[in-house]
């Protein structure tokens, strides 16, 4: 029987992505779309893609009122932080599981998600949340009822770098996270910065070393991972394409490893992982577009103690939307590939 | 002696461009720039390329109020249509020379502009205004006092036609344009249309066949041109690129016309042009881009009686400021390549 | 039971992207890849997308001898013209089912082929072969034992034009066909023409008019449709993307026949076809990117008897692998969405 | 009177910014156009948009050999690395000034040049070259004959560091050097990583850490700065468009020095300079495509003794030919700004 499906804020772009994936799921079914500020359309209308391809149920856009009472299986949430932890909530409260692809539920310290986002809606339902990094906690995940799903820089930097820190490989100080990621990341909003003569043919940094809201996320799963408190500087950058984040990762190797020790605990930790490639040679974002792949290359430059970790997502698909259909995969016991080969 | 030039509305792309080109431009000194959205803002906040390449006096923009008494040699406006008449209006009735890079003086049956446009906001300044394209009205356009700077898609259109109108090469009936543009056509704007992942990776059609309000300006130029009155299809596309116009255009060879008739025609007609090449090869918009050229290409298919002209130009300069300031050079008598090459 | 696959000429973008859709079909497995010129290397190391995902048979590209005497359900050929007909002849003489993405079965008189491709390699089989259009020759495809995959141009340019030439709706004489490609259409090979600073950033035509292969294709068929022997101008033109095809076709209304009697013969023709859909607004290549359906729009500008045909495809997928996959589950009498959705 | 200029190797991409820079000099002449694969080829064949604006004596590329005797008053060579050093040592030998854009006389220490690049082809010649920073040795330029013009990545590298190096701001220690160039820097050959639909929506690194041949050349230049043998982390990253290169550089801070004292040093430094600003703002490298600016931002993260200095550049004009023209000027005694403005 197909799990029965309702997804918050289907209209932005992870939205749309979501409901891309789940049309190929075998076993999902989705049951209502809504929209607060495009209730009442065609969803169709809004992304000629998919005309012919809704059933005619789907084809409108329901409020989040009018569908707070429904009861599908799950219920993915592609609103903006606070929104959706505000309209989560009773469904949470009715048992119904939830994947939230917002900020909300990232951060298990409540004084730095603050910081970061402002007043939390729910700020009590934050203890029973379980971070959806799949491939490093995917037992928990498999046991909760509210998965946060990552942040696109978050899984780009933390699948290479959470098994090094666990296994002491590299140091937990110095860490230097160097992010670049495609346009889709600042999303559907029509903006001075996401005019298509601005971004196109230019190359630029933006909240740079301490100022970007990923960061928070990434230095508390860090710490854990290191045992230790993590402070890093990071700095994302806009390249000229649609999709695909390459982060450029400089650590210090702790004494006695060296790449071969870092390459053999990542394929370790990733043997049986189907998304996690280590690879050998330099990887691209073109090699993981439209996927949910990561791949990862580990290099220490001759005559050095350094390591540079590259690693590449689809920001739209393991830094968003697919990683969400990977942990419905755990939530529901269903095959981890399904919906996303 | 420099000329001394002003420019209302300088913060569009049209606007930018042509402070970019006057920069280089040996005879001229910008006076002030105006912007009634964002006087008193510094322009190399808005466009840091400029920061420190822009004299003190620029730096700030003026509101058209502040600049109305202001005695330029000559005004530029790169106002939208309808604001640009109404604002040039006190200058033009102070002898001041203008060149208007909106519509409002392109069209001279007010009937037409007003269909396309909506109401004319100077009527009676429309007799005394000359259409600005340059290579064929240079001598009329060095004796007006008022120069309405050609549409982009009706110069790359109207270059290869109008030479092969007047002298009966090619039948006024049965004309089809088909121009593709790049997206700084559709001006600074942030709109849902001019979102970077909405013209990435994609290519479209608007206003196709009778909608555009290029084509009456096109329709009455070629009218005149023909001496009869022409009417044409015309489908405007995007390109996903900063810049550039390609036209394909397809007509009739009329009785007793070919290939090479065509070329000799269009060879005579620019020998003495700096900026119009008649080519044996197929143009593309990168040979012209960032240049005040128009690359032409006239074809016969094997076998039948029809023309397909290919035309490039690159719609920020030879589609708007450098033809601009190719019309001011006409218009206070320096050499036709000063700023533009 | 899943059909065994075998495809010939698998590294080039059709090959790789037909594979990226076999390997998503839940009745497709192939059995072998094979490559003349990079045979014995890793698939993987061409496409690293693929690591992990290609069984370790698959791994390792074979030689066309090596694979001849092989038994599959059916082939794939993605080899250049000439060099398929002659591989893809000693399986069709065994029996098997092939499919051949290159042009050699799509022109069934032979002279038109010679003039365009030179000597084909086994003209004997050509009456044996069905041009497969699948939306147009469903029933004829699920009958024979070669099916000529249709050119992308004239994918995008024979379904909007074959109703309407077969019902009299629109003149068979003064077709106008203009018609856009991403750059992959180009193929894999590294020349002048392909390198990303001559395509990015401009816009061209080329073998206009009467120049290009495609076009006897395209006749042979609209001629098919008409009932008489159709000529056409075809200009096709370069955009800077990577897929993507949009075709504005331009055509004269017969007496009596208007927008609407031209939307009501489509809508009719494709009304049961999962794959076509008839739009009222504009279409976009990005509308139908990645997907195997063709959108098409036609209007009629007021005033004329003029039909004007906007028709969008993805030149990789309805233009040739995913309308590939399409031909197999009409050969093998799957149901047609497989592997396409 | 104006300067007689000779070009070897003027058909890559550097040679045709270069020609497109000194076209607009006041004060150049550009006197032959040589190529040794392309000799007797028309010049504006290769690039059509110089079409009727190069003089009748310079559309004919000449070789090597047939220039060798002419007298121009400065070489400028942008021939390959070794080629370069070969070609260019007859005029030196006969007095005459060149600036070489090749490697071969960038870095002073022959082995490590050596190890870089293979057998320096002139090594004699090499102590009579002088770097060609010009914002940092512009009075030793304006003396020498032989003017080694800076790498790309270098020129965006050594400009914000050396002024910090140099006053014992940052620690010579633990630099990292994460660096992004569009696809121009990867020349104009054809070949699988130039190819459009590799580059096109992709992000890469290459020469990882280490491997890169210009790292050599920026670590001669900062241990100069340094006074004391400087090891870097370098990795340069592709991006998908045309020009512009975006270093992003991590720095050890001082202790004693911060964000303001960093400030300071660069204000003053480069106060003077026409060509370098210091940004309090993030640049972008649209802010200075087809210039010959260098933008510099220097950030320090709260709470942090770390340094992040942001750099761009075009790397066809400062990071090559613009640079070379401004060399130019220097070894010419012109005004700085001629041909660049």
């Amino acid at each position: 029987m197909k799990a029965k499906i309702g997804i918050l804020g289907a209209t932005g772009f992870t939205g749309y992505e979501l409901i891309l994936l789940l049309l190929r799921h075998p076993y999902a079914e989705i049951t209502w779309l809504s929209s607060e500020s495009q209730s009442g359309q065609k969803y169709s209308q809004l992304y000629p893609r998919l005309a012919g391809q809704l059933s005619s149920d789907l084809e409108n856009l329901q409020t989040w009122e009018n569908v707070k009472a429904s009861s599908p299986d799950i219920v993915f949430s592609c609103l903006p932080h606070s929104a959706s932890a505000k309209f989560l909530a009773p469904f949470i409260q009715n048992g119904i599981k939830v994947i939230d692809l917002s900020a909300d539920f990232r951060i298990q310290n409540l004084a730095t998600y603050e910081k970061a986002y402002g007043t939390h809606a729910s700020p009590e339902l934050l203890a029973k949340s379980q971070y959806g990094l799949c491939e490093v906690y995917g037992e928990a995940i498999s046991k909760t009822k509210i998965v946060a799903n990552p942040g696109c820089y978050p899984t780009s930097i933390l699948l290479p770098l959470i098994p090094l820190l666990r296994e002491g490989i590299v140091s937990a100080k110095n860490l230097i996270l160097d992010s670049k990621s495609g346009v889709s990341g600042a999303g559907k909003k029509a903006t001075e910065g996401t005019h298509y003569i601005y971004c196109n043919e230019s190359f630029s940094a933006y909240k740079v070393g301490d100022q970007h809201r990923h960061l928070p996320e990434i230095e508390e799963q860090l710490s854990l991972a290191a045992g230790e408190s993590v402070k890093a500087l990071f700095t994302p950058h806009l390249v000229p394409m649609e999709r695909g984040i390459f982060s450029t990762i400089y650590a210090d190797l702790k004494p006695g490893h060296t790449q071969a020790t870092t390459q053999q605990c990542l394929q370790e930790f990733y043997q049986n992982s189907l998304f996690v490639k280590i690879r050998n040679d330099n990887p691209r974002t073109a090699d993981v577009r439209h996927t949910n792949f990561c791949h990862i290359q580990a290099y220490q430059p001759q005559g050095t103690q350094k390591l540079i970790l590259l690693s590449v997502i689809d920001n739209m698909v393991k830094g968003a939307s697919g990683q969400a259909v990977q942990n419905m995969n755990l939530l529901l016991g269903f095959a981890p590939e399904l919906g996303l080969f």
